[in-house]
């Protein structure tokens, strides 16, 4: 395995400034330490945000409920109806997402499902404030934070709908860039953003940020903000991110309509079996249930019922989300960990420090990310594709890299992180002997 | 209560061949049974296609479901992912529609938002045989049979989708007019049909009718036959019918895409918790999952090994349907009864006699079932509109009402279908009086 002590005589110093045969010895270091991690023919997976099979554990009990089948109103909810939900489980997490009940939409098992149920409608019919169906439009285009959720931008482009990119920040999207976009150009007609521990960064979108995209101008009039709260309970640290209260942001700058916002339960209770939510303005719920009762007749309120039982109250849920931080925040340590230890200092890669949600975003030598995915896949780590979290998977400088470490047991997530960082530092060494 | 006796000496005698007093006089009697109904203050219902509670309790242990989570193949049903469904329900399913299971998916809650979706899917990107996406073509029309499902329509016209009607007989769909329109009319994209106990006239379309359909020339390279074949298993006698094998009969004829099917368990388990399939060509079903992949992560597999444990062979969802028969056969008999008993000779009424599904399709006097609904909402029994079994609610003929008997306890039945022919009989006076 070489020489160790001249390795740890050169490891406080960035690579780019080592000399050529610095470098070398350096590059034959990870080569052969990737050629043992491939020798041992592991079979590791980075890739999904998936809750581990401990954190499912947590809602054992919904697989015995719910007790009766009536809901609070008295409605048997094994029966069909109720497009907008059982009201009980309405009430529960309109207070949770800091709206009213009637601006809060209980749904299937998939949160995207709805966002795309919203686009379709928008597509086919236009919403409460536009002036033709999306589909009419000559174009239309979405602004994109980048990096951002790869599910979100596969949605956009199959209805055809341009993406346009701008930086994602520690506070939010580039606001500069958003405000200058929307407000020239009428075919940009929303913007998808995770407000909370963003998808991958981590990052939380600042209450001024929140206020400036919902009082900006934009050339469109019905401009909507895809406000995806996927983790808005989902902290790692006793210091609770709180998201922006969007809609009463938006309501106050008289763009009531401009925020329609989701969530789910699927990272609370059973990622395939939760219950998902929308809201919004009372006009946009409305215009909401009134489409989905084209081709719809209600969602499984037999499920929303067992989720109502479960938790009993907002504060249930809040609980036995300090249940899930217990299993994967130690996950999130051994990730920061092995990156500081392995990577820190070398100037090959910087990464986030999320305090919630479910990714690290890793940013690796310029140039080096698809290399990085490629020999951690020879070697048996399976890593989101390079350049997933960017339209149409392009990622313009090939250096990002999305690290989901929720559903592997914490000494997989070790053993993962550890190759990993090899990969990074070979692909890095490789790559600076070549310029 | 006027005079019994005379009633009695009149009541063989079609209403049309009265003389104007006995006419009057019938009109008489039926106002004030109509009055005396009214003052009765009752509240019933037989709008919708909906599973009484004694039915949805057949399926009690499915609330303590499922023993386990994970599915035949090792698959953490709790998780996300398998777009297609669980492999044993998809296998069981699969057995009782004659295909094979890599020609079913098993989906959500819903058959009717598998069919929206197949729509939306069609609408943006054409099917694995059409030239374009039919969002593209200057038209797009379907044939409808009628009497048909209200929300088939309404779902049409929600794309802008026109609606060309044909008549429901007893075997199926008229075949020389479906032959007709769908050679001669390219825009002419597909049809609706309920193939098994028709909702409403519980018509059985013949094998010879579906080969035809399988087989008939068609304008349109992509035209699609909308199998949805709701009520597949739900018979009302031990005469069961066996559904026509539409995907043999069109593979057979060289149009293997032709036909997608839908089924679904809502009224075989909960209404509004079931499990809906779809099936077709291998092709199709690559292609229908494909689109759903741009927009969901999977379907609710729990709910899915529930149903895959408690019906545990295709033999226990046939025995659990004898279960279905034993309760609502009494009330498709109390309706034939108080229908014959009532309406029977005088010329003002025809229905259908089912021997399956959820409805009998009532046809009066033409011009009459707007006034015979009205009658009946006026004296607290909702009925489903009138018109609602044809498209945008336009019956030419204003004669055709759907009887929906399942959902009521039998005695409600009972007095709900003597105060429709109570509305029936004064609605036929009242226009045979007046022409």
């Amino acid at each position: 395995m070489g020489d160790v002590t001249e390795q740890t005589a050169t490891a406080t110093t960035p690579l780019a400034e080592r000399s050529a045969e610095e470098l070398d010895a350096f590059a034959q270091e990870q080569q052969a330490a990737y050629d043992a991690l491939k020798a041992r023919g592991l079979s590791l997976d980075l890739t999904r945000g998936k809750p581990a099979a401990a954190q499912l554990d947590l809602s054992e009990e919904l697989l015995s409920l719910p007790r009766g089948v009536k809901d609070a109103a008295g409605v048997d909810t094994r029966n069909y109806g109720g497009l907008e939900g059982i009201q009980e489980l309405r009430e529960m997490f309109a207070e949770l997402l800091w709206v009213e009940p009637e601006q809060v939409v209980a749904g299937g098992n998939s949160s995207l499902v709805m966002m795309r149920e919203v686009l379709v409608d928008l597509w086919l019919h236009g919403g409460v404030d536009s002036e033709r169906p999306w589909g009419q439009e000559d174009k239309v285009t979405f602004i994109c934070p980048v990096p951002g959720y790869d599910r979100h931008f596969t949605l956009l482009d199959w209805f055809g709908i341009d993406m346009v990119t701008v930086p994602m920040h520690d506070d939010g999207p580039d606001l500069a860039e958003v405000e200058r976009l929307a407000a020239s150009d009428p075919s940009i007609k929303g913007m998808w953003l995770v407000p909370t521990y963003a998808n991958p960064t981590g990052a939380v979108v600042a209450q001024e940020v929140a206020a400036r995209l919902a009082s900006m101008p934009t050339a469109a009039p019905d401009f909507k903000i895809f406000w995806d709260n996927a983790y808005a309970f989902h902290h790692l640290t006793e210091d609770e991110a709180k998201s922006a209260d969007i809609l009463t942001l938006a309501a106050a700058s008289g763009h009531p309509h401009r925020p329609i916002m989701f969530a789910s339960t699927s990272k609370i209770t059973l990622a395939g079996a939760g219950v998902a939510f929308l809201a919004g303005s009372v006009e946009t719920v409305k215009w909401y249930t009134n489409h989905l009762g084209k081709g719809a007749i209600g969602p499984d309120k037999v499920n929303q019922l067992r989720h109502a039982q479960f938790f009993a109250s907002p504060q249930g849920v809040r609980d036995h989300m300090v249940k899930h931080r217990e299993i994967i925040a130690p996950k999130f340590a051994e990730v920061e960990r092995i990156l500081s230890e392995r990577l820190g200092g070398l100037g090959v890669a910087t990464w986030t420090h999320p305090t919630g949600g479910y990714f690290v975003s890793l940013d690796v030598l310029d140039g080096t990310a698809s290399r990085v995915v490629q020999l951690a896949k020879d070697a048996g780590i399976a890593l989101t594709p390079a350049g997933a979290s960017f339209p149409h998977g392009d990622d313009p400088r090939d250096r990002n890299i999305r690290l989901a470490p929720t559903f592997p047991p914490l000494e997989q997530v070790s053993e993962a992180m550890e190759a990993v960082a090899t990969c990074v530092l070979l692909a890095a060494a490789e790559r600076l002997r070549a310029a």
